[in-house]
């Protein structure tokens, strides 16, 4: 048998704790599918005091990650120190550049620097792995990377986020308002002290920017996502969705389009029949439409402790077993360069959501604005407010909500209809915008 | 660059057709995922004449399949013949015995000769290649030999046949009859004219035993699994499932047991909510339980030209980018010696379906020989018969469906309250028992 692959762990934090665990209690298992023993030589974390559960006694200590890159008994870094800069970033350089291959499951580091760590990692003939990076414990990059050699992918979408996810399940089974649920996500440990990273999508666009380079063969793109988070979405959008035959969620969804590669974060409605609608709590889920193998759907634990770490043994395994190959599918500079389809070309249903004040010439001032637009409306429905305070006689001109699905259209005419409508003064609130994806 | 990776593929019927136009038409991009070019370079078919959408004319056509295997411009062989034995297993052997390796979507020959052929692979150090052999399009096989490497799997279950979950869905969402839906099937192409292959289960058998041998690292063993078909499932089944909360799927299901690896093919009651409960038509899914990752469920095409040649596809670039690893997860014989879990063994749920004479007594008898037996009763549902002939006054005695639900219990202590049921004579028609599958 080959000489074992020399694995270093950069940060024991939960991921790395049982990463470490993991490798001992399949060590067999590992050596005899990747035809070599796997084994911890070397290991760095703040905390050398913790148990772990795992016996590290044969790993050398280091206290500096970037020494970690540079150890010569060392020739696979797993990064889980996490940062898009910082010790992450130059432990991650240093150890490709030194021609050791890196694991990791830094999803931030690589919709920054993906484009050129997967340089690095090719001009130094090794493997950059990051299956952890994207929906957690989900082989959706193995698939997208691998699976889908044959085919020309037309559009992935997926449920990102367990936190989202959490609580827009939460809000519907419950009729609570965000901030309940996203306080009891806090209590669970499901959503962190300071939640805009989740709920406003910035973690979903991470995600999103590397799953599009892989299905579209394009080079990594961040900036042109479009993102919108969940903090806005009210009990009532949830109950309307239902009535309507939808669930709210917050997708990540990149399509190829006319115009490019549209690449948008955004609560979303879905047909409550559609493989992402049965997808509650915590669980990630993503849907690939391809050519040849139409659609395909992935659904698993997008966090946790082992099931990261199951991702990151998996590319392990992988790098033992020898395989290094393009870290986004096709090599790096033979990726295309992103062809941006702005957001204001997106075309599709929407749901719009309106305070309405109930006046004369209200409904025919909104529907005026609209076929003005050109957007047809698929079907409009009030609901008249029932609080102690509501006038029963529905004169007095108080606002009272009104939903709207348009057919499809673009988010340009969508805007340009609302502005007006706003400006001719027959709103009470800022419209509620929520995209509907048809299957 | 490398030397091309040279192909030939024996069989171009509807997936060999796809792949042959596949290959062409993403020629550039499998070049640069697997750092070669891959050439089709050889082709054994009966009908010459046929257009089949791309240009052969620069592949050697062979009359023969073993001339294909023995041809020393082809480096990998595609069998597509299918048959355990005759010609596929013989171009498959002597492909692997020169030295070529092979990629092939034959799930019977796989469950028949499996193991022999992982073993002539590792000898000549060639990959012997399957993904299409089991759910189609749907990269089960990949998840299950690379993406769990970290992980103890505890069950596999999946929805394996297209045609049966067909069947099943129409006679549930028309009330239709088995005969009925079946006909349909066939006249839409989704079932053989000759349907007891699929919708007596052998099919899933098929896949199942390749499944089971990479969750559980052991040695194929299709004998072992208890094999029963959906052609007895009555629309009433459907409806009392319906009513109780669950869906009826014909499910492949292998599990680590405290007595063994247990293997079953049948009709079973899925709770609604789960993911394999939603579904419906021809699509395929399975779910892996398994430590580290807790589950995931992979759902997508389980048949058809393009998806089955998108899995082929994806095992000749993984060939192409120099990826040899042990056919079934481990070396062949590593796996380890199948301990068959006896079906009278086995422990879960049962939905039984009595048709019971309506007269006193009936019903103490049958629920005290469900006592002797050791089974508690989690519901009795009675739906009186309201046929034309029925008799109202419920004195005739005449048979009325009776639908038991049990706790957990086993397969041993049914059959045995059953015998003594049907003995004591109680019953008019042979029971339906279909077994549950709870979260």
């Amino acid at each position: 048998m080959k000489q074992p692959l020399r694995v270093g762990i950069a940060g024991l934090g939960t991921v790395g704790g049982s990463v470490a665990r993991l490798l001992a209690r399949h060590a067999e298992g590992l050596a005899l599918r990747a035809g070599r023993r796997v084994a911890l030589t070397a290991v760095c974390a703040r905390d050398r005091t913790r148990d772990r559960g795992v016996d590290l006694g044969q790993a050398t200590w280091h206290e500096d990650a970037v020494a970690l890159a540079r150890d010569p008994q060392v020739d696979c870094v797993v990064e889980l120190i996490g940062g898009d800069e910082g010790p992450a970033r130059t432990l991650v350089e240093t150890a490709l550049a030194a021609g050791k291959h890196v694991v990791t499951a830094n999803k931030a580091l690589l919709a920054k620097h993906g484009m050129g760590l997967a340089r690095i990692a090719e001009e130094n003939g090794v493997a950059l792995a990051f299956e952890a990076s994207a929906a957690g414990g989900v082989p959706v990059v193995k698939t997208l990377r691998e699976g889908l050699a044959g085919n020309a992918v037309s559009q992935v979408s997926g449920i990102l986020n367990g936190t989202c996810n959490y609580i827009l399940s939460r809000m519907e089974a419950e009729g609570l308002s965000f901030a309940e649920c996203l306080a009891d996500a806090q209590r669970l440990g499901y959503a962190e002290a300071d939640p805009t990273f989740d709920v406003e999508g910035f973690d979903t666009a991470h995600k999103l920017a590397i799953l599009t380079s892989l299905a579209f063969g394009v080079a990594l793109d961040p900036e042109a996502i479009y993102v919108e988070g969940i903090s806005k979405i009210a009990p009532l959008d949830l109950k309307m969705a239902s009535e309507l035959g939808y669930r709210i969620k917050l997708l990540g969804v990149a399509e190829r389009t006319q115009t490019g590669i549209e690449q948008r974060v955004h609560p979303t409605m879905v047909p409550r029949i559609s493989s992402l609608a049965q997808v509650m709590g915590v669980t990630n889920a993503v849907t690939i439409d391809a050519d040849a193998v139409g659609e395909l759907t992935l659904i698993g634990p997008g966090a946790g402790g082992d099931a990261t770490a199951s991702a990151v043994i998996a590319d392990i395994c992988d790098v033992a077993a020898g395989v290094v190959r393009p870290a986004f599918g096709l090599p790096a500079a033979r990726l295309a360069p992103p062809e941006r389809a702005p957001m204001q070309r997106h075309e599709g249903g929407y749901y719009i959501r309106l305070s309405v004040y109930d006046r004369p010439g209200s409904a025919a001032g909104i529907a005026t604005r609209m076929a003005q637009a050109d957007i047809s409306l698929e079907s409009i429905i009030q609901h008249r407010a029932r609080t102690a305070d509501a006038d029963p006689t529905g004169r007095s001109g108080a606002p009272v909500p009104v939903v709207l699905i348009t057919y499809a259209t673009t988010e340009a005419a969508i805007r340009e209809a609302l502005a007006r409508i706003d400006a001719d003064g027959h709103v009470a609130e800022p419209p509620q915008v929520i995209r509907i994806e048809r299957e």
